[in-house]
């Protein structure tokens, strides 16, 4: 079975560091829970947008992110039984291509650069599977789509839903 | 129709730049005819191997590549009648990465972020035409297969070829 998985928000924790990185600079204490249902953006005042969009240009933005809990074990033991890729539409921003492929050197070393995908649209992968928390990739994907969830997304009721990954292995493994 | 065209030796000319490079650094005159048949790194002494694989580590060597004449031209044309998709495997060069999406954004604006991929294995890749200059990539690939000319392939015949961008027009437009 060919399985893809999205970066941002499946594997990486790039919710959480919106947030630290949010809280950090207004002395704020925004919490997931006060996002319910919203990206981290439009939880924040009106002025304070354009400094969350600004992360994502940011050098070290992408390259210090946490791994989501257990997304390592469970993609190794799925990387033993299936064929696993990782994709992520990164190149919207051009500055986190290397730290994405270091992060994953770092994080997820049993992933090799054969096996990764950094691109845009996503209905151009040909796999059995799709791990994502957007809706707009899942979409445009031919396989089964299994959307991860994310403060962002829970609202959103189109999809097979995993809320982590021990929920992934007892589907896929 | 889906159209995923490589870039090294395809719209970018990585195998100039190789001569380039190597002949400056020797002081050689090495030229594409010499190498008829071979990687430019086949073509030089053993000793001067590893230098010829420093170039791709090196920081400028992708982002300084002359486009592939006529490769602008008749890429935008097709932009407009097909979707049209950049595939470089790139992921084994993490240094390239940026410098390939800088690359794109001087010499191929026309191609969005959206329609812009760098992956390791090609044959995740669903659509209807691939225009890669290596066999391997042909090879994984479901749909038509055009192997576009470079020095180092010259001898493989086990695919449609294509000479230059022109009769790429004529295939395709």
């Amino acid at each position: 079975m060919r399985i893809f998985i999205d970066m941002d928000e499946v594997i990486a924790d790039t919710y959480g560091a919106h947030l630290d990185w949010y809280n950090r600079e207004f002395e704020e204490s925004l919490t997931r829970l006060e996002c319910h249902g919203k990206e981290v953006m439009h939880a924040v005042p009106e002025d304070r947008k354009q400094s969350i969009r600004n992360h994502c240009t940011t050098k070290g933005f992408f390259r210090d992110l946490t791994p989501i809990k257990y997304s390592q074990k469970v993609l190794k033991d799925l990387a033993i039984k299936h064929e696993v890729y990782i994709a992520s539409a990164a190149m919207q921003f051009p500055n986190s291509l290397e730290e994405k492929s270091q992060w994953l050197d770092e994080f997820f070393p049993f992933i090799p650069w054969q096996n990764r995908i950094l691109c845009g649209h996503k209905h151009v992968l040909n796999g059995d599977v799709l791990i994502d928390d957007r809706a707009l990739n899942l979409h445009q994907f031919n396989g089964r789509k299994l959307l991860f969830s994310s403060p962002h997304n829970l609202h959103e009721t189109d999809f097979e839903r995993v809320d982590n990954w021990l929920e992934v292995e007892k589907l896929l493994l």
